[in-house]
């Protein structure tokens, strides 16, 4: 594998991905709810507090993706329920949402009620951690479709914001600053080529410090108490919670069409799984930083002048790029590689 | 297979399911939002609207269970996502709410753009009907979670009722009469037993009408607009959905103590399906009132005066049993078989 093509390779099509989203939109604007608001970027569906004109609650689904797989064969159930909790979590908070419940959904072949509550345990925690209450779930046990050791978890977090507080894109512009905030690791995202790079054999063998099935399960943190931090001291415009799709398809989301992201990857680290997955993997530049977060887990844009505040208010957050005016045809991200 | 463990045999192992319930329990008591509500039954979780007292948002979680397997293997993918929408509405439907918003989890081998438009069109046509908004939902490619011809379906449903509305079971007497609406086949739940009952070469062969796949597929529907026109004319204490469990464990869900429901099987017609699965499987008594739903979808309890208009106000919809007071150590349900 050496291509822009190597997560297609890995089996993941993003190209039908994408056409999947086109004809949902298609079969959806048949009729629309009267208190269905417009979405920011599509990081989580906003629907109007019923009788109410101030505010709206704010949902998003999500799952963890074939990190699923990794943490069955190194039967470590406990960190995949938080994983999931902080990814739902982050996606609201990029409409400005405070969560306020989350329901869970797990599959599995054959249903052992300890792992099920090892699983249930972490989305509990992690939902306590963020003031979240864990409102319920289902869990489904179905022969056939899952082999038995296997599982998978899906869940949705509904949450709620004034709608004045909702991002404006229109009010990004050119000059203001990109601050970044440190990943943890591959968060929920890209592990399908993660795991034909780094063979399940592999899983024990030591790994900067620790071990390649330790770094591959860490956990993707909340960015809640950092983004509330950072909106105490600086302007924050609009964030972009860094996904499927990286930086390269995240951060465009939320940004009006006149403007451009511009990164400059000498200003943060590529902390060393991201390194050691694109040296195993041969990937071009653009793969790299549309199928990993590359050491960036959440972004905001703030004005120039607010940027020093912000970077100080939390640890670890860094001024990763700037936005530049943008000519039609133009990319909406530029990543510049730092000299090797 | 002949007895009451058919179900178990078949991979399904309730349980489990019971002490993974019970273990989540343990999990989740260490503590609770304040905004939490308690939940009638399980039906759904209650979470008061912020900054309100009067009203609650109420949310649930659930899949389509291995009915999927069967739509999988018949390439029918329109009516999966209604089944689930419809599921989803019937059950806060008990705790009486009013939906809101939907969201759906897809998980597949293979990406296949076309068919997953389909099952979200499935969803989005029933959230129509039901006045619900499609506010989202994710599409996760999982290849070696799951096989290329093979997908799962969960969703989330966020409804809103007036806290003052929320059925109470303490209102429950002796003497109450129970009103069943019909279902139509086997809504979502027992195909795991179905399956092994009715093998995929059946699918196309004539039954009752139909072919065996149709019938398997029915859809399950939704009850809200019969359980809205009962409440009009009736006084309905509360509801059950019959879902996994069927009458035997769902029905008590929603009853105090003091008393049991006594069905009495002669009231309605057991549907043809449920009459050859449970002579196939030889299913005891129990057995089959614990896996499927045996032709009643939904009950509502009523004061016995208000019963006659009641079934009036719903085509199909029979008192199909009463309540009665409930020594300690006794049954919750009965079921008075027919006669042969």
């Amino acid at each position: 594998m050496s291509s822009k093509d190597a997560y297609a390779a890995a089996g993941v099509d993003i190209a039908a991905g994408n056409e999947a989203v086109a004809r949902y939109k298609d079969v959806t604007q048949a009729w629309r709810h009267p208190l269905q608001l417009d979405a920011i970027g599509g990081f989580g569906g906003l629907f109007r507090v019923p009788g109410e004109e101030g505010r709206a609650l704010v949902a998003s689904a999500d799952g963890v993706g074939t990190k699923i797989l990794i943490a069955a064969r190194m039967r470590r159930y406990g960190s995949v329920g938080a994983d999931l909790v902080n990814h739902c979590v982050n996606d609201i908070l990029v409409v400005n949402a405070t969560p306020l419940f989350f329901l869970d959904y797990l599959a599995v072949g054959k249903l052992d009620p300890a792992v099920a509550a090892e699983v249930v345990r972490g989305c509990f925690e992690a939902c306590r951690e963020n003031n979240c209450a864990l409102l319920g779930g289902e869990t489904a046990e179905m022969p056939g479709l899952y082999t038995p050791g296997d599982f998978d978890l899906a869940g949705t977090i509904v949450g709620i914001v004034d709608t004045g507080e909702v991002p404006k894109p229109k009010s990004v512009e050119a000059g203001d600053a990109i601050v970044g905030l440190p990943s943890i690791g591959l968060h929920t995202n890209g592990y399908t080529l993660a795991r034909k790079l780094i063979p399940e054999e592999e899983y024990g063998a030591a790994f900067d410090g620790t071990t390649f099935g330790d770094a591959l399960l860490a956990s993707h943190p909340s960015y809640y108490k950092e983004v509330r931090a950072i909106q105490q001291v600086a302007k924050v415009k609009v964030m972009a919670h860094i996904t499927g799709g990286g930086l390269l398809e995240n951060v465009p989301r939320t940004l009006p069409p006149g403007v451009k992201a511009v990164f400059e990857q000498s200003r943060w680290e590529i902390p060393p799984l991201f390194v050691e997955l694109c040296k195993r993997g041969n990937l071009a530049h653009e793969e790299k930083y549309r199928t990993f977060n590359m050491g960036v887990g959440y972004t905001l844009v703030v004005p120039l002048a607010d940027a020093p505040k912000a970077v100080q208010a939390v640890p670890g957050a860094k001024v990763v790029g700037w936005i530049e005016s943008r000519a039609e045809g133009e990319p909406q991200v530029v990543v510049h590689p730092a000299r090797a």
